[in-house]
C-alpha cells in the first residue's frame, strides 16, 4: 500500500519531480500542511507512541493510502512536524537578528521571537517537546543538526554579551536554562493571567538578563571553562 | 480478573485491613514498590498511553492476575508514581526548610531539594512531566492537590524574599520559570558535563536570585499586581 512519498520543497530538501509542475507542486504542499497540522493534534492528544495512522485518517478525513501518498510512516510524518517547526522558528530568528546589533536587545529578540512562535504553536510545541527524542537514523540526525544550530544561534548571542559585557559564566547552563523557562510555559501558560508574548519576553527576559548581567557571583565564576560553550 | 486492589500505607491514603497484620502489610509496600519502579521504566520508554499492563508483568516477571492484586487499572498506577514523587519531595523540603530562616537561602534550598530529587530519579521525572494532565477525577484531583501545595510554598519563599528585600515582580512568572529551568533538565543533563545537584543547583540558584534580585527593572515592575501570587 504504502508507495514512496514524495516530500516536498517547504517542508523537506528533496523535490518532486518537475513533471507536475508548480501548480500541482503547491496543491500538494498545501494538502500536506494540512495533514500535518491534524497529525500534530493526534499526536498531541493520544501521545505519539499511541496513535495510529487510523487515527490520523479519521480526524483528517484522508483515506489511509491517501494519507501514504504524502509520506511512508508515522515516523516520517513526526520528522516532518519537528523539521517544519525548527525550520520556520530558526529562519525567522536569522532574518530579525539582522537588524539588531545591541547584545542584549539580540538575546531578547531570541526570547521574543521563540515566545512568539511557541504560544502561537502550542501542540506542536508540546509534541516536540514530548517526542524530543523518538526519531533515528537519518530523520532523528536532520532534526538533530537543526536543533543544534538553533543553540549554536543561542550561545553566540550569550558569548557576544558576555563579551560585551566583560562578564564570566556557564554559556551552556544558562542557554540551557533558558531553553527551560520558554519551553515550560505549554504546562501552565494562560493567555487570560500571563499576557501575550511580548509581555512573557519581556519579563523571561529581565529575569534571565539581570541573572547573567549583573557582576558575576560566585557559583557562575567558578563553572569549568572547557564546558563553557 | 480484577479484584479491588488494596492501596498501601506510604503511598496512598487507604490501608489493608488489620488482619492482614504489620508484617504482611510491609511486604505488600515493598513488592508494590519495586513494581512501581519497574512501571516507571516502562511509561518512561514506551509512554504511558502505549505502554501495557502485558509490557509491564513482562518487564517485572509479575503476572498480570498479580498485578491485579495490587492496583486497578493503568491510572491508578501513575497516579501511585505522581503520588509518592511528589510526597516525597514535598516531605524531605518541609523537613530541610526548618532548619534555614534566610530568605535567600530558603530558595536555594528549594532548587537544592529538587534537582537533588530529579537526578536521582530521572525516569520517575520524566514520566510525571510527560504525563503531567493524564490523570482524572479523585486521582487526578489529589494529584493536582500536592503540586498545588509545592507550588504555594515556592511562592511563599518568594513572597518572603520580596518583602526582606523591597522588591516587586511577578511571583507566578518567576515561580514557573524556576520550575522550566529545573524540570527541562531531564532533556540536557549530562554527569560527565554539567556537574552534580549540588553545583547546578548554585548555577541555577545564582542566574534565579540574581535575575529577581537586583533592582527591579521597567518590565518586571510593571506586572499586574492581581496576577502576582
Amino acid at each position: 500500500m504504502a508507495t514512496a512519498s514524495p516530500i516536498q520543497s517547504q517542508l523537506a530538501p528533496r523535490r518532486r519531480g518537475s513533471a507536475s509542475g508548480p501548480r500541482l507542486e503547491t496543491r500538494f504542499d498545501r494538502r500536506l500542511a494540512r495533514i500535518l497540522v491534524y497529525a500534530t493534534n493526534v499526536f498531541c492528544d493520544k501521545g505519539y507512541a499511541a496513535a495510529s495512522m487510523r487515527d490520523l485518517s479519521r480526524a483528517s478525513g484522508v483515506s489511509l493510502s491517501g494519507l501514504y501518498y504524502y509520506f511512508e510512516s508515522k515516523e516520517e510524518l513526526l520528522y516532518l512536524i519537528q523539521k517544519h517547526t525548527f525550520s520556520t522558528i530558526v529562519d525567522r530568528l536569522r532574518g530579525r537578528l539582522d537588524d539588531v546589533p545591541d547584545p542584549a536587545d539580540r538575546i531578547r529578540l531570541f526570547i521574543l521571537n521563540h515566545l512568539e512562535y511557541f504560544l502561537a504553536n502550542q501542540k506542536a510545541m508540546k509534541v516536540l517537546s514530548h517526542e524530543d527524542d523518538v526519531l533515528k537514523n537519518s530523520f532523528g540526525s536532520e532534526i538533530a543538526a537543526i536543533k543544534r544550530e538553533y543553540y549554536r544561534i543561542c550561545i553566540e548571542l550569550l558569548e557576544g554579551y558576555k563579551l560585551a559585557r566583560g562578564l564570566e559564566f556557564s554559556s551552556r547552563t544558562a542557554v540551557l536554562s533558558l531553553f527551560g523557562m520558554m519551553n515550560w510555559i505549554y504546562t501552565w501558560y494562560n493567555p487570560r493571567v500571563d499576557g501575550d508574548a511580548a509581555e512573557l519576553a519581556r519579563e523571561m527576559g529581565d529575569i534571565f538578563l539581570q541573572g547573567i548581567g549583573t557582576v558575576p557571583c560566585k557559583g557562575l565564576q567558578k563553572k569549568r571553562p572547557a564546558v563553557s560553550s
